[in-house]
């Protein structure tokens, strides 16, 4: 299991770095990061290479990633550098993948900067990059090194973006902590305590991870609401005026796989109330036509969860409880997606 | 450590694929292979897809991979697919690497028809594929389900083929096995027996590899030859009429470095004069100018071994014994270079 530390960068940083003997350090940034995250993480580096790509899902893709290799290359990186990654899930996931593929494999440590990278995609090891309109299609299973947790980096966030990584907060609350959930539900996004829902977020992925570190079995719990968030964040990401944030697609995945969830009788009416009611009242309503169910549907398809032709689901059993590999048909996609139109 | 069966493929690869129940197949092929190769297999096979790429080193890239993966997703491969890698060298890392990546990983077996691929690529793991002019210059360390060797491909090999792959034969006597070498270096390459040495190289080799499975140390020795080798097979990538197959490289890389191991009086006069005679009788003598020595000199810099600026190389020390991480200046290996012209 990767070590995971929740305190200020000051003191983390300084601290790995002095107990690693690395060859070269080279910082991966965007252009947001560079200007509000980096001021804060570079006095404790001394020589490094700064890498910068492109903000956003649809730069996370081969030809970005030749860009970082390229930049390591250019730089003569040997197997004993670090690259460490200040960014969200974008710049986390795809500079691990290139770190982990760099002459066979280097050494990275993810300094999550957003919500959702704190919460979710630093920890566990998936790495991995889009492909022909395929979220993390291309990619491996690999640990950091560290993962260098600083609530401070939250507060140069816009609030859609925190709003955004907020979902997979709750997620975790309704798979694995029903009084949390219940704690949670009774308070608006601001009156949050986020410091300790980011240690709560991390405690219960890195316990299911250390279980199911591959993805065989337990840890498709991780997925619940993401297999038709997914195909409706990829959907949309082709039609940028109505693009939405990862956070804000899974939250349409949590209310109609909620949904299919009550339609098996594996959760109660009060909890799917329960959900959608939170849900709305905190990301509102998505936009969705009837036309657009069809090919959100037909997305469902690519999902890495699935056996041959047959969606499969991480579908809630019980306030804090979730299971998994639950077959599902087109047909009840396509009714869970009316009910949330309704 | 993966599963190496050396036995007719018409035994192993049912037995295989009973043992798995693998939700989809392709066969991972190139021109040459699909023409002598594939029809030995396919009758062993039910329902699968075909992949065909492009023949040659010069395709081993990222663009190819792009058109391995594309197959993959429009075979609606889900993660219990299997990818058979059937060819040499290139087919074996390349399709590797893009069965470890694809949706985070899916099974790939091996089957290697040539001589030089059956006795080292193979086994070991390594997966990679070139960028830049780098030889497999990103990639990553995963062992496939299987290896199933079948000498009989070996006879499909055009002799400038096999001839290649001998020198990674040649390479295993002298890291591991003084005896073994006393015995090859008295035939020529007609009068080997070489089903016997497949599965000696293929010992060697997996005893090396099990204790070092990521290269850390003693794998190391496995570059024997193969410092000075790949920066000469590089460098001539970029002449088509000079090209060398990798084995024609590797045969210059252990005269060379076999100089240098007796400049350090690692060996002595004798087996240096023997490695020096064999060689050019099986290889002949490469015709490198004095212009090429700097240019091949500074391709070493980006050997993956090398840490930092610094060249290090595995040379031998006696014989049947290999050391590793020995400094090498770039003034030695002009020396050694100028030597070998001589």
């Amino acid at each position: 299991m990767s070590d995971v530390r929740i305190a200020p960068i000051a003191e983390t940083l300084p601290e790995f770095l002095e107990k690693h003997q690395f060859s070269a350090v080279a910082v991966l940034v965007d252009y947001h990061t560079q200007k509000f995250c980096y001021p804060l993480v570079k006095n404790w580096l001394s020589k490094h290479t700064i890498i910068r790509i492109k903000a956003g899902e649809e730069y996370k893709h081969l030809h970005t990633c030749e860009t970082i290799w390229e930049a390591l290359t250019n730089a003569n990186f040997d197997r004993h550098g670090l690259l460490l990654n200040l960014g969200g899930g974008v710049i986390g996931d795809m500079g691990g993948f290139c770190a982990a593929t760099y002459k066979r494999g280097i050494a990275f440590a993810q300094i999550p900067t957003t919500l959702l990278a704190q919460v979710d995609a630093s920890v566990g090891g998936k790495l991995g990059i889009d492909f022909h309109g395929f979220k993390n299609h291309i990619g491996v299973f690999k640990l950091p090194e560290t993962v260098l947790i600083d609530p401070v980096f939250l507060q140069t966030l816009p609030e859609r973006e925190l709003r955004s990584g907020f979902a997979e907060v709750i997620k975790h609350c309704l798979i694995a902590d029903a009084a949390k959930w219940d704690e949670i539900r009774r308070r608006d996004l601001t009156e949050q305590n986020l410091s300790e829902l980011v240690a709560h977020s991390v405690a219960v992925k890195q316990r299911v991870v250390e279980q199911d570190p591959t993805e065989k079995g337990l840890r498709k719990i991780l997925n619940f609401g993401h297999t038709l968030g997914h195909a409706v964040e990829t959907y949309f990401l082709a039609q940028p005026r109505k693009r939405l944030l990862h956070g804000e697609a899974i939250a349409v995945g949590m209310v109609t796989e909620a949904f299919l969830a009550h339609q098996k009788k594996m959760i109660d009416a009060t909890l799917l109330a329960e959900i959608e009611e939170y849900i709305f009242s905190v990301y509102g309503k998505v936009n969705l036509t009837g036309a657009d169910v069809e090919p959100i549907v037909a997305l469902t398809l690519q999902d890495k969860k699935n056996q041959g032709k047959q969606v499969r689901m991480a579908l809630l059993d019980g306030p804090g409880r979730c299971a998994f590999d639950i077959p599902v048909t087109r047909a009840e996609m396509r009714q869970a997606l009316d009910y949330y139109r309704g």
